[in-house]
């Protein structure tokens, strides 16, 4: 029997960040990958792995918005005073998915089993089966590993609507797929991909209703934010139910008809040419054989302690089948912790659970990092939130942007930073600057301490910083500057 | 005569911050600016102040910029599989230059006379004249000032070259009066200005030349960073002569001829409807009786300390005025400086001239801040460069970014940051964290000790950290790691 430092069960951006994070390290480890997939290259084609971000998670994605905001912008260049087509009408997906799918084919080589191999790594196709506290059994073939990484993912959770099933629809899974623009679609689930890819089909020219069962669009969001992105996609020509649920489907003449039961009782129908499921998620779990091993899970995953490890010592789960945050980086971020807890037994690393930024890739884009005002008032947590609009942010000016953009920072004690929130096109990129400075516990006024650039985007971080510093200015300390300027001044 | 702590001479983004800030502590302030502009505003017109920032400056030019943009990008959108317009010709300056307007009257009530009032300051129209170390006359009226502060900006440098003031030219005080686009352009001078206006006239349409005297466009940033402006101002229809000089100019016909000589002798004659000065600055100190008072200057400007404090005590200086940085925001640093060294006399605050971020914003634009390798050789400071390509980036690929972009930092010993290039779309962003990071002295490992939402452009700088780490991995300590994890899976 082979015998392994790791046996990494999924290659998703999880596992394969341990794979070859442990090869490099010297590590003899086993990837183990059920569904890689096969992408044209130049040189013949690349058989990929990398889970649901390359095949149909966020590369598939954020390649389809920013052509979805290229044809929106297109549509609106006479606000600058530029010879406009106009609205062009809706777009041939076929030709758009073809952009999708060549971003993904040029990514792809990164994510190869051949790229892996190279790295040291030894690639196993297969499904993998748990049959002991150190055993893995894939096609027959039995691996040893000194640790077992489960790393399998989640896929979406499809909730239980009478007629969907049969009426037929779109999941993440399957909407990269399509190559006939939906007339009308109905996205049910009002969450970070429900609300990318409505906003991205109504751009390409779909007519795109959201059911969302929450009060916001994005309810993990603050209101304030959330409310910005509805405006912009009413304004867009987005239909959305909030507070309301899907409760029949009915399929027939080649149109599904949704209805959609508000929270007041109010039922209204709406029709569809396709209906995108966008409800949630649920962990990969089914066939490792967790209950024979003892792995205890539930049904928001595998249960981890902060470093990741399970109930059973040699077991370690990461990712979206461990259920905390389901996003790429947190996925890496853990595989960084079981590299060093498996390779170093004497790290003893911890999962940077407080620092985990996320971003909904809308337009106007939503970037949190830390505590939201809810969740700080739920804790009890005792902050002051400081906002800056981007309408004196001159570079936001001179670019047009439009909306209530803002930027908000939640600020404790001593001015530490507990958490921040920015609405704007390019809010993910604005938000590391203010993640860095969480994470190196850098007081908020370390933000308005820095030269930057005029005119930029980032000069927001200043205005916050600054309306945080005019609260030192008391009406008291006015007075004594004062003074102090007059006697200067004899 | 009326006393005030401070009197400010010149209402551009120095001296306003300056005015303000020295209101709001209290102080007494004179401000005497003798070019205010009125904009129409909905509610009458604001005679606003804002020196060439918000009159010729970066105001202006982002908001051109920002529609030549969206003019290329609407003649691009066929890339991402989307129905394009295709070329539309040349644009209707007059409509772009409405928009360009637009943004300037909204940004005008922020710099505008009424509001300075309002915050305390007493705001002299007319010309400031030094009559002692502590008096400056305005209009007859003579203001005493515990403290008087320079700010008078710059203006464009024209250069000595027969035939040119008989033909005719434009600078950045005239261009935004354009109302007919240029068939064609000649921008004399490879600088920010020159780069970022050319290459904005040929994506509206304009044949543009761009003569410079440097080997490269942008000469204080590394040739690896121009190199790939170059390359994207060549594939987008502009010329360009590098190491060449404009010698003479003529005019007839209704056209100018431009006779350019490359440092290899040749000469070549390039017509233009327009010529575009864009070859340095001149401090504005002419009427300032600067020689009268006995304030010493050169031709780059009044000489500071890094106070800002020059010869004569009471007497400072801040921005293009005083040479060192001729940006925006390296103004309004020193405003803040001279504000401490003014108003709390035991400041002692100094510039932070080792952190001053600079960004040409072109596309891409070149953001740099610190050293840059050229720099640091010809110092003799020991640093090695590393770097890494937005080609790895996901979020650019699935953008569909073009060019050999990239992120450099230079690191020094103990992984200290001496100085970072971007050179990328939105690389003055980008830029922000490094600068904060710089700043606040954090060695290169904390960029990628953070945990950066995915796909982001951001995560650039934790691949450049990612790259100082491998340099750690030495053939030895792999060896070693490799001893190591062979033990620990026996």
């Amino acid at each position: 029997m082979e015998r392994y430092n790791l046996v990494v069960l999924g290659a998703g951006s999880g596992g394969l960040v341990v794979a070859a994070g442990g090869a490099s390290l010297g590590a003899r480890v086993a990837l183990v990958e059920k569904h890689p997939i096969d992408y044209p290259g130049p040189s013949g084609s690349v058989r990929a792995m990398g889970g649901d971000c390359l095949h149909t998670g966020c590369v598939p994605s954020k390649a389809l918005l920013r052509a979805a905001k290229a044809a929106h912008e297109a549509r609106e260049t006479s606000r600058f005073g530029l010879a406009g087509p106009g609205d062009p009408g809706p777009q041939d997906l076929g030709a758009v998915m073809d952009w999708v799918r060549s971003r993904q084919t040029a990514i792809a080589p990164h994510d190869s089993i051949a790229r892996f191999r190279e790295l040291g790594v030894e690639v196993f196709e297969g499904e993998g089966r748990l049959e002991s506290a150190h055993e893995v059994t894939v096609n027959g073939t039995t691996l040893r590993g000194r640790h077992v990484v489960i790393a399998t993912g989640s896929r979406p959770r499809v909730p239980k609507i009478p007629g969907l099933a049969e009426g037929g629809f779109l999941t993440n899974e399957t909407v990269f797929g399509l190559r006939k623009l939906p007339a009308s679609l109905v996205v049910i689930g009002g969450g970070p991909i429900g609300v990318e890819l409505g906003q991205a089909f109504a751009r390409l020219g779909s007519k795109v209703t959201i059911v969302s069962k929450t009060p916001h669009l994005c309810l993990k969001e603050d209101a304030d934010a959330a409310v910005v992105l509805e405006k912009k996609l009413l304004e867009e020509g987005l239909s959305l139910f909030e507070e309301a649920a899907p409760v029949r489907v009915e399929a027939g003449g080649g149109v599904k008809r949704v209805t959609v039961r508000r929270k007041d009782g109010v039922e209204t129908t709406v029709a569809a040419d396709e209906i995108l499921v966008a409800a949630g998620r649920r962990p990969n779990v089914e066939g490792l054989n967790l209950d024979g091993v003892g792995v205890a899970h539930s049904a928001t995953g595998i249960r981890t302690d902060a470093r990741c490890r399970t109930n059973v010592s040699s077991v370690w789960a990461i990712g979206d089948v461990a259920g905390a945050h389901l996003f790429t980086h947190w996925a890496s971020h853990q595989a960084g912790v079981v590299l060093k807890n498996t390779l170093f037994p004497v790290a003893l690393a911890r999962c940077d659970a407080g620092n985990v930024p996320r971003v909904t890739y809308t337009d106007p884009e939503i970037a949190h990092v830390g505590l939201t005002e809810r969740a700080a008032r739920e804790s009890g947590i005792p902050f002051t939130a400081f906002r800056a609009g981007f309408d004196r942010n001159d570079r936001s000016v001179c670019e047009g942007d439009s909306g209530e953009l803002f930027s908000k920072i939640l600020v404790g004690s001593q001015g530490r930073i507990l958490g921040a929130t920015i609405v704007h096109p390019r809010a993910g990129d604005l938000l590391a600057e203010i993640v860095l400075a969480k994470k190196q516990d850098l007081p908020v006024s370390a933000l308005g301490s820095v030269i930057r650039a005029y005119p930029t985007l980032s000069e927001i971080h200043g205005a916050v910083a600054r309306e945080v510093l005019k609260t030192a200015l008391t009406p008291g300390r006015k007075n004594l500057l004062a003074s102090l300027a007059a006697f200067l001044r004899r």
